[in-house]
């Protein structure tokens, strides 16, 4: 190296989304590459809402690879972050920065430490695919700072083995992760099917779901499934294929109908495939239900699909509606039956895109309580109201791929000591 | 006829169990002879605790078909009532009562009309296949009135046609519905696999678990599974017969650890079906997925099976025990997990065979107060007890099929009026 040591960091900020399946992954042919035994398609969310943001750093001062994650220090010793570290340092280039007086050649990447801090704009802990958006931007990143000039296909490739679904947050928009052949795992990799502004009409509500059991990890959970599940293998040998040519042409010719068929008839089988599993694996709680039942009677009401829903490996909804005026009508419904409780204001409960509010014509709780019962509860159901059992909503919308953030400022890790600026 | 008309009425009344199914029923192959998609096992539960009585009764002086349930009119209009009345009258044989002095000849049947009186002793609506055990009585106490001379088996097959799983409401013990494969149905019948003698040692206990949701009725819900489940024929048809086989080993060799695993499977495969439905039909609320993970911890703990549940069209628990002591153990920690709500006393809580309190060393609602958490549940979950999550329970074990009831006083109906005794 062609600078004073131990002195020198060199630094790659960059911020990237989460995404949720419509066309759900669950089970692994190869636990160690993650190989996924069928295909899979999802949206990329908005990271202005859902997003991680991670700075990667190297030193000649620094004695030890290390992360931080949302301000605390955790172990790097898991496989996954090795095996990201890993396929990285093995593509990395030179770098060379003049101004700085750095030259790190190839064979150098071996040699350095890196410090990893990351941070999600959204709470870790409550099944939000926070994994998805961190592996994805641990991978970015690097790729960034160490020079690592791989298309985006094979940077997802990598991103896979740290966590299956975060290859599909290396693009925005539409993406499917070609399940691929190979025992090596390189055609494993994430597509863009179509970019953020194809159907940018599309508004997405998370409902985060209150709960108190302890769930199953995706992991333990999809292993589980494979080892014991009876409908498993039809699921994902018969049925998947068919629905991802149908999802394919339904994202294509913005056919929301079919769309929305597909996504809640796809996350439903995922859930009955966990309940097929031995023991049985529950994600989803009553509330959960609550407001599956709550689409489903409006949509036959309407006679038409008017919302699709989904449901990853826990109780939250996402909700997605094909435009704004179906959106707003949604949030109604939604208030209507989970009003935020009694000592919550709106702006903690209604995260996001917080601009819907205004157009649903709610304010402040006193308008929330004056909601009506949407017209296709009549004599159906008792308009029993569900305080608490939501714990917010985010509105959202699909959004782009994993973006490089030059602004120091924004960098997570200080560039003067080389640990994150903000440790908890 | 040979007696003064318009006088006398002739009666018979019958007592007839529920069952359970351990191997599900779920889709029909022909809606109007009830064909099942898939062969079914279940246990007959002890008419002590859970069964239907009926009288039916004939009189030249009836001037319609009436029924009464719960000594409540209903209208005998439905298609169901009308075939099973239709089948049994086609096979009805002569009648003669010398000491009343009644003759009724075969030709005769179709000029009478009935009345029927039938009473559930166990509530009707809480989802505990009361119509099996009403159409299976309805049928049994028509062809003894009628003398229609069948076999079991055929009688099962005109009860199929009432409701389909009465027809294994016909035998006690274990008893197995044949699919069949003839168009007119005359083979789907039920036959006993072993008489409720054969494994005497079974506990089962009942958790009726309150539920605030409106349920879809089996008939619409396994319309819709067969008509846009994408699993349900792979389980019917690669599945289920696999199962079944299983089954009947493990029930003919006492094999408790198979019988607990294929029961607890099935009854998840069919509600993972009914997930995969559109729109996904719920049957399993909060309470029923924590009374399963109660049985899993515990199973899990101790390495083999202790207990099998299974769940019907309903958030009810059946769980079956293999012994007297494990039923002890499972009634320690259910009393642990849901006790009474204050206003409760054991008494209204604790139905059935009461005797098992005794040795659960529980006899007042303090007893349960200070009930210590089970060994499994050491770290694992908070120790959060549900008072008022389960109704109550049901203690009961395999019994016998539907018998006669001779003494008068047993009969519903009035033998001078000719309605029930006792109306609401």
């Amino acid at each position: 190296m062609s600078t004073e040591p131990e002195k020198w960091i060199l630094m790659a900020t960059a911020r990237s989304p989460t995404n949720i399946a419509v066309i759900k992954y669950w089970g692994k042919r190869d636990e160690t590459l993650i190989l996924p035994i069928n295909d899979s398609i999802s949206i990329t969310l908005d990271p202005d809402h859902l997003s991680a943001t991670t700075t990667v750093a190297v030193s000649p001062s620094f004695e030890s690879d290390r992360m931080w994650l949302n301000g605390k220090e955790i172990a790097l010793t898991g496989g996954r972050y090795q095996n990201c570290l890993r396929e990285i340092r093995n593509r990395a280039g030179e770098v060379e920065d003049q101004e700085k007086g750095i030259r790190i050649r190839k064979e150098d990447w071996g040699r350095l430490h890196v410090h990893v801090a990351s941070y999600n704009n959204f709470p870790t802990a409550a099944g939000l695919a926070s994994s998805a958006a961190g592996f994805a931007c641990l991978v970015y990143s690097l790729a960034k700072l160490m020079n690592a000039k791989e298309e985006l296909g094979e940077l997802s490739s990598i991103a896979r083995q740290g966590s299956g679904s975060a290859c599909r947050s290396l693009y925005g928009g539409f993406v499917k992760w070609k399940m691929g052949s190979d025992a090596n795992g390189s055609d494993s990799i994430a597509v863009q099917l179509a970019s953020d502004t194809h159907w940018k009409d599309l508004v997405v509500i998370v409902a985060v779901v209150s709960s108190r059991q302890k769930e199953t990890s995706s992991t333990s959970g999809m292993r589980e499934s494979v080892d014991t599940s009876t409908l498993l293998e039809h699921r994902a040998k018969v049925v998947v294929p068919s629905r991802i040519h149908q999802m394919e042409e339904a994202i294509k010719n913005h056919d929301f109908a079919s769309f929305a068929q597909l996504t809640c008839a796809d996350s439903n089988q995922f859930h009955a495939v966990c309940l097929d599993t031995r023991p049985p694996i529950f994600y989803m709680n009553d509330t959960s239900h609550r407001i599956i039942n709550l689409v489903e009677r409006w949509n036959q009401h309407e006679g038409t699909p008017q919302v699709a829903y989904t449901f990853d490996a826990g109780p939250n909804a996402v909700l997605i509606a094909p435009n704004r005026k179906v959106a707003t009508l949604l949030l109604q419904r939604l208030l209507f039956y989970f009003p935020p409780p009694p000592e919550n204001d709106l702006t903690s409960y209604i995260l996001g895109d917080r601009s819907i509010l205004h157009e649903a014509g709610v304010q402040s709780p006193k308008d929330v309580e004056t909601l009506v019962p949407p017209p296709e509860a009549k004599d159906k159901v008792p308009n029993k109201r569900y305080a608490g059992d939501v714990s917010y909503f985010i509105c959202t919308k699909s959004g782009k791929g994993p973006m490089l953030l030059t602004d120091e400022d924004q960098a997570l890790i200080s560039s003067e000591t080389g640990i994150p600026k903000i440790v908890t």
